[in-house]
């Protein structure tokens, strides 16, 4: 069912409403009534007049049709509440009571009745233990910001961020269009409020603050939608074990791997920032429509300054556009005579009025972001240059205000939705984020295994070695040669026909460290295979002779993720997988662009290239991609390669784990 | 000779002085003499009255003793201004004026001129190029910043960044106590800036925008005494190629590694930033009393900023204290019914003032820093928190307000000293920086040469492979097996004699990359030694054997920077030394705590200690220690081992090169 009841609704009732302006019933009420153009009911059991208006008993003595009920009562009153709404036909609720999922079981055991409640009269609700809902049309919201009617929206799963962002918002002059305090989600979800904000035309776009993502799937089904109509921002909550133990107890919501979650965000296109001054930065320039582009000019009267911003940009993979010898030509004429254009464009530090304002006509038309930054000076003031600024409105003009009257010149510059930054790694920090957002993917995810791979894996929570070996070739990923004997006369007859150096290791049933175990000989020659396999024997009756590959070592790895699911990891392999933590993560199926990506993301890439060996890039990424297809059809649990042998032959599966 | 007459003038004259208003020699005349309480004479070869006060035409018509001149003249007179100091007796100068080796050759040449004159007559000089010097007792610079006296002392190499710091003093009500515009630092240099400021009692805290340092010896023996009195923070420019380039045409330094410069702060003891705002950030602790520790403590209203607020402590290596039972105990009283103390301490969104009171008074005597982070919210407005904040001054107390009334709560905080933060990532990360400073190391760079290695190397430009594995076992660090053949007679006896299976290379004189010339075979048994030396030695003459070794391939190497002198570099070995960039600096000498805190950075400790295989980490520190003196002793410009094999049997070094 719609959430037009909830998001633009005709009629509102306030349940709980309450004369004492010290309770959120009153505040609530309060800012309902002030802002909503359609009916409001105040319902209170004591039938009081709350602030000059006669409330009723019940929900159910109100002669109208009531769309939307904000219930803020105390929380066993709750499912009484909700039945009421349904046997009256409401259509939709807020449930603002906290005292839920969120405090443990007793919570959470209402909760579902209140769920239950709910779905059996068909009433969408958002919360419980929200803060609320502020639309264009209303604000059913406990918080008294004074938010100007704008063009962001803000999702947030803490009623504490979303208030601070309201007070941001009124603070920074900044225009909202909803704030959608998302509570315990137990009938309404993220993704659905994401998917309708982005089809919502008033809204340019989407901040997300989460802290648990309630259905990975639909998430990553919906919300590639929503990032390819607009920018989505999403910042999470509970990246730290610490704080992924302060969520839990917070809004009792599951706290997923924090790189996971940043790989999925990744996949569907969103933008991920790490802390609240990067997302409050971004929204600078996502609610302006000046261009931003990845290519940037300095234009400042510090040397210092362009400098320390020429830094930023190369730290941020940003560029410097090269300014055309005929501008330079110009420009050497507003310029004091000793300075050479260049960028950054050093105007110098007795740099008036005039010379921004030329200076920048003569490079106003270049395709290009210009980064204006100006510290006042005896010879000018922020103010002056904002004023400046004014006249180049859409032509990618970011300003950088650093003085004492930055103030004033912000407020200026924001007026006029020109993006305005009191440090210029701000503002090339959000320029990055916002120009180098990813392309949103959908992962088709179907699932058709291999006859001969589900027979393989049938009814087993893991596989032997060799199984995991052929279920390799299964799926086109080669193998060195190998095989397995049960004597030394099979061992001798393999290793001839395998030819030498051979491996030789120990073929265990259970997923194990063979080389922890002393399982492993390297470089055995023909004359060593029996000291070795008598050796080997004495730790497993089979011993597997494998072909000798050199080359470089990667990691190939499959997690089934609680929230995302299927997910596949690289990185650098060996024994160091755990120090150089160069890993990359891909939501699973991986496919073959995404597999380029994260072999570079992970440095694998480089390490292939190195040296101009040959190696076989293309193989890897052929490898990521069909494990990323295999741990989808049989639904694998948990599964690694290490090492997959990368040389100019190939990739090659040395090693295979697999559980299910 | 002392720079009091610098800092400390008891008469000043303005050479240079000007009637229009718009003239940076007006600008400085007014500044001086509305701050300095001795006297001042305004020099102007027109003679004119200035202000007010009649000028001088020359220096020489001053009866007075001039203790400092403040010049700020055309280039082409500054020789002469400086010769009729000298002539007049002038202690001291602060030369204006630019367009000296920033712009090129010729100023460069007008430069040593004027250096030469001061020098002959004793004078000691800031500048030229800059913007001049605030100090407790004057303001000799052309920025009109009406800066608060206090305790933070400001020396910069670009005057934008100076006039930028002194707005935003202005601006945030820091106090400063001395602003130094280094310029181009002809006489002055900043190592003796700081060495002064490091021993005036009146600066608690040292703040350096830098982009080149002018001499890296001496800064290395001055600044670690610096840095033990108070905190010393420094800041560079030109961190990027692109941004290296603007510094040079800027200011005319040079601009050395950006990564030896970090080892060398490091190594003095001083704190690295990498921007401005962090800069400034940093000033809000150094300029209260508030004990801060590494160990905090979180209170909060919102849940949300409380998750958000631990991801950053655990970012920064920082952690949440433990809050100890009988407290929570006590913190259950003032709490509401469901909430459980922990930390971080949620208040809870209808937190008012008395609970943040109550919930203080309670934790106010716990060793720990307290991060009191309030929203303004319906029960609570940032002002009130801040108010009860001044009753816990001096136990360790920090807020963050967010809200629309931070500003004035922040003014309430900072005018008592207490500092002060928008966001909490920005307290933590700031809180990270000053305790996690490093210690200063002096470095004693005495050589001692062992004779056979000053024998080996002498007269050389480059040593050959088998020289630089006889120079490491000179310096007691270990190589595998070797030995060089010429024939392939010797090849065998070698071979034999080392033991199978070997590794056979070239030998070559110059440094090359021998595998890259398909000059190094592994696992060579005794059956494959002729073929393997007859195709070696179609590349080279002379053909190297070595025991082969297996363990971890590290890199050790050495260079000596431009600025710094030597230096040593360690990481993870190999072909990807480069890919990997797993790289740490250390100024050499390197003692053994250095060394091992290189292998950490570098994770090359991990990766020793990775699977318990007892390899021999002291062998590795030694060899960082040991070669850190050899690049001293030897005065080598370049080398490396590589790779330097660790195992259970200790550190070898397998492949060396050296040049001088």
């Amino acid at each position: 069912m719609s959430l037009d009841y909830l998001f633009r609704p005709r009629t509102i009732a306030v349940v709980g409403a309450s004369r004492n302006r010290e309770k959120v019933g009153n505040v609530i009420f309060r800012n309902v009534a002030s802002t909503f153009r359609g009916k409001v009911y105040p319902v209170n059991n004591k039938s009081e007049t709350i602030e000059g208006v006669q409330s009723y008993k019940s929900l159910k003595d109100i002669q109208d049709d009531v769309d939307l009920a904000i219930i803020s009562v105390p929380r066993e009153s709750v499912p009484g509440v909700m039945e009421e709404a349904g046997e009256k036909g409401v259509r939709s609720a807020i449930v603002i009571t906290s005292g839920f999922r969120e405090v443990g079981e007793e919570g959470e055991k209402l909760e579902r009745e209140v769920a239950s409640i709910a779905n059996k009269y068909g009433i969408r609700f958002l919360g419980p233990n929200t803060m609320g809902l502020l639309t264009p049309d209303y604000n059913g919201t406990f918080a008294f910001a004074d938010v100007k009617r704008g063009e962001i929206a803000l999702v947030v799963q803490s009623g504490g961020i979303g208030a601070y962002m309201l007070n941001w918002a009124q603070k920074s002059r900044t225009g909202v269009s909803f704030l959608v305090s998302l509570g315990n989600q137990t009938d309404v979800k993220e993704y659905e409020v994401i998917d309708y904000l982005a089809k919502d035309p008033e809204t340019k776009a989407i901040f997300v603050y989460i802290e648990g993502v309630s259905d990975g799937e639909k998430f990553l089904n919906v919300v590639p939608e929503a990032t390819s109509r607009k920018p989505v921002i999403f910042i999470k909550g509970g990246a730290s074990a610490q704080s992924a133990e302060a969520v839990k107890t917070h809004t009792g919501s599951l706290a997923g791997s924090y790189e996971v979650f940043k790989a999925a965000i990744k996949t569907v296109g969103g933008i991920f920032v790490e802390n609240l001054k990067d997302f409050l930065n971004l929204s600078k320039l996502v609610n302006s429509s000046e261009p931003i582009r990845e290519e940037i000019l300095v234009v400042t009267n510090s040397g210092g300054h362009g400098v320390l911003t020429s830094d930023a940009i190369s730290r941020a993979g940003l560029s410097l556009v090269k300014i055309p010898e005929r501008l330079n030509m110009e420009l050497r004429k507003v310029l004091p005579p000793q300075s050479i254009p260049k960028n950054p464009l050093d105007l110098s530090g007795d740099a008036g009025r005039d010379r921004y304002l030329n200076s920048l006509k003569i490079v106003s038309d270049l395709d290009c972001t210009k980064l204006v930054i100006v510290e006042s000076l005896p010879f000018i003031s922020c103010t002056e240059v904002a004023k400046v600024l004014l006249n180049f409105k859409g032509k990618g003009i970011i300003g950088v205000t650093m003085g004492y009257d930055e103030d004033s010149a912000s407020r200026i510059l924001e007026s006029a939705s020109i993006p305005v930054f009191t440090f210029p790694e701000e503002a090339v920090n959000a320029i990055s984020k916002l120009v180098k957002r990813p392309s949103p993917r959908r992962k088709v995810r179907v699932t058709q295994p291999i006859d001969s791979a589900r027979e393989l894996s049938k009814g087993k929570s893991f596989l032997a070695d060799y199984e995991g070996l052929k279920l390799m070739e299964l799926y086109g990923i080669r193998t060195p040669r190998w095989g397995i004997a049960n004597t030394l006369e099979e061992a001798q007859r393999l290793a001839d026909s395998i030819g030498y150096p051979v491996v030789m290791k120990i073929s265990t049933d259970q997923p194990v460290h063979k080389t922890e175990l002393k399982g492993v000989y390297m470089n055995v020659e023909r004359d060593m295979v029996k000291e070795k396999f008598d050796l080997l024997s004495k730790i497993s009756k089979r011993v597997m002779i494998q072909e000798q590959l050199t080359g470089l070592e990667a990691y190939v790895g499959g997690i089934r993720d609680p929230v995302f699911g299927h997910t596949v990891l690289i990185g650098v392999g060996g024994i160091y997988v755990e120090v150089l933590k160069s890993v990359s993560y891909g939501i699973a199926p991986v496919y073959e662009d995404e597999a380029l990506e994260m072999l570079r993301e992970s440095k694998l890439l480089d390490m292939i290239r190195a040296r101009k060996r040959g190696y076989d890039e293309g193989s890897v990424i052929r490898t990521v991609s069909n494990i990323s297809r295999l741990i989808l059809d049989l639904n694998v649990k948990e599964m690694d390669i290490n090492p997959l042998m990368v040389n100019e032959k190939g990739a090659f599966a040395v090693d295979v784990r697999v559980t299910f």
